[in-house]
């Protein structure tokens, strides 16, 4: 693409304001920790702005969806906030073209529920306990710059399985937790003519967005789900197609005012 | 199974009473050729009923949604006339175990699109076309009694690419029509515990559902989504799993009071 | 199916005879034991012989090739003194329908590495770990009879990812290691008109297949890839189609003596 | 990447040299126009080389393949001749990260059948008849620049279902044939750390790779199954992970004497 691709950072940001712990750990919010990290590894290639869920519309109007490639999505606490009609345009965006990364508690967000079909059930426990990501696809793009096959973090929260998404058309890698469990913890799917980066790290209480490997994985996400340039556009709607492009042999009569798309 | 497989043939059944030509082709309801093509190939090892549209909820009260294994789903025109909270109970019991068969114009229900994530676009043409259905996965049990590695339907209505879908987890019928156009006509996805099976033939002006090939692929289709004896129960929520499987070593205080899921 | 399923354990047979550690584990050789739990499981529906490396043509003669449905495969030290020919055959007659469960360090069996097309690499530690099987796919058939959503084992050798193989068609299983590791330890590829399932558990000196979930797992994976009755046969060979099935406007000579395939 | 992508274009060219035909349609040999192909549509982005069966070593040499991103594969009549070693070189690279294009009748080519682990057959027939291949992703990098959603060939040799391969990772294209058939004509898998795309078109009695659509997916393709910069190598072997990441409890006593691997 000759143009920056164009990034839009959503982002809660309610823990942050509450919580001393966590304004500790992100002081600027989670969302300025994201972006500094996209920006880090994509530079030129980029523009990045953030949303939030208080700004009006949740920062994402009409324009700024029109004007966004890739979207990451960060909540935890207030997904019921989001509003229905909003949550239903990121998610129609998608299918037409955008890439959207999810992070770590968007799982149970509206726009990844409504993308999935399923419920994105997962298990829970906080112990700031061991997780090593593990590369399961070398080769992929999404794991560029890695050097060694898992990412390692010393305190995090755990997500076990089962976790109900649909099988992933790609599975990039498979985490292991100190207590016992494992997930699926870096997943692709398409949907429409857009792509969904699902990458679980990022407990708000924990430094996670300033591990480099996650911040490398982040940027490599959101380049990997970026529309490529000059796609044949998204068709929504159901069109008639009168005209066959082969001749098919009359045969009987079709009574067309039977039938309404 | 030892107690038989419990079916409900959902039906729109709003044609029927609209149009001369479908009554003739079905003049007791399209649902009753799918339930005897069912009964025909599963016998004594099925109970079917039917639920319809106009029926109270549908047909599908809690009870019948509870004692239903596998729900078969045919609609057309009045997809719209189906109420957001029984659509959503389907999706939900599909999450939990049951398993969906959606027939020809189902692709744009309630359920289908709650759980495929997708518009579910297509393109359409009403020209009594001839459309075969190769079988791309031979061995598959869908397609065990057909004598041939296709099924050839001498007048259908068209239904081509691109079809607004996720990438099936399994392909097993793509189908030819004479105009020019290819369709993904037999697609099996997993959503939740449950399996969803789509299967495009069966327009209501064309005796499709009399086609003894379209009956066995049909049978075979309830019979693969069926729920297995015994599996693990679908666990709904996200449970807190406060005690690990393994030791976790003591690192730092997490403050437990931060964090709802 | 009316006549019962004919299954064949292939074992290599080589540990018991020389190390006195497997021969009190395996008294009779594991076949026998993986033999059993097959039996205790489908019963009457199945008749299961075994055929040892060390038998003529390794047990599999033509014969006993066209008489098998599903055949098991344990393998570990001695994959280089099975006979190519042999292993082509098998691989052959997987894509012709039969299913393959492939066990253990059968990863690196000459058929298994036939029909994946890759490796099979894999890293490993022997220190009689701890090893979760997480079930990832509540509701597959594979898993009937498991009450719980993972299976434990105290004491295995270890495997871990990267694990060279295709992309599953289906993932099952995924394993925790006490030692860090994690592990797609359950897998499902069709190749042909055959389904293949990778199965990990089932190291010689520990007593993997007496437990009884492993047992139970086993017999479920010889049912799910059992070829079903009716499907249209796997066609070997490449047929010209001289007759269209439908009619091609002439357009212009074709030298048909260009072209041989 | 910041040098060229280095890509290697290998032909069997031997029907140029027997039929006057294929030499007039191809007067340079089909390799010279594959080239330009993807020389037109990556430019400066790509370094291209040729190398033909009858070459030394196929053309083939360690060094070549050493210095090779991605490999397109042409070959036909003469797939016999192709040395089983190079063969098993070529998937080795694939599996070390190399991408391969593999074209039309390279379905039966010795390193796609060794990485496929199926037998590929499929249907064909030479009657010169439409084909038209269907878009069934949008938004997939190999379709950009793409005008519309299907392309159109005049004549073609006719490739039908069932083809026997794995079910792709991603499924790209979808050929309708005028004389009835369906094939998945455009398809993705992975092996190891490289990819594989095998796409349709390209006999040699027809000028497809001058139709400007086949270049541009042929480019295109090339372009997809590039190897990313930085990512993990591929771990060629089976490595003994004796120290763990994480404490292993004593158990009991494991002799290490009996396993090797």
């Amino acid at each position: 693409m000759s143009r920056p691709l164009r990034v839009t950072v959503w982002h809660e940001h309610r823990h942050e304001k509450k919580h001393p712990k966590v304004q500790e750990v992100y002081p600027d919010g989670m969302h300025t920790v994201m972006k500094s990290a996209i920006e880090e590894h994509l530079g030129a290639d980029v523009e990045v702005r953030t949303a939030l869920l208080d700004d009006a519309d949740h920062g994402l109007s009409d324009d700024v969806l029109d004007e966004t490639d890739v979207m990451t999505w960060w909540g935890h606490a207030a997904h019921g906030d989001v509003k229905d009609e909003i949550a239903q345009k990121v998610a129609e965006r998608v299918r037409r073209g955008m890439g959207l990364v999810v992070l770590h508690s968007g799982h149970y967000s509206k726009p990844f529920k409504l993308l999935m079909g399923t419920n994105c059930h997962l298990k829970w426990r906080e112990a700031a306990e061991i997780e090593r990501l593990w590369n399961v696809s070398p080769g992929h793009p999404i794991t560029a710059g890695l050097e060694k096959d898992y990412i390692e973090l010393a305190e995090t929260e755990m997500y076990g399985e089962h976790f109900d998404i649909p099988d992933p058309d790609e599975l990039v890698f498979v985490s292991w937790f100190e207590g016992g469990e494992v997930f699926r913890s870096g997943c692709v799917w398409k949907r429409g003519a857009g792509k969904v980066f699902y990458f679980r790290p990022g407990h708000e209480t924990f430094p996670i967005y300033y591990n480099p490997e996650v911040r490398r994985v982040l940027a490599n996400g959101v380049g990997y789900v970026a529309p490529p340039a000059g796609v044949v556009p998204y068709r929504a709607g159901s069109p008639n197609i009168k005209e066959p492009l082969s001749p098919i042999a009359a045969t009987h009569e079709v009574d067309a005012s039977l039938h309404k798309h």
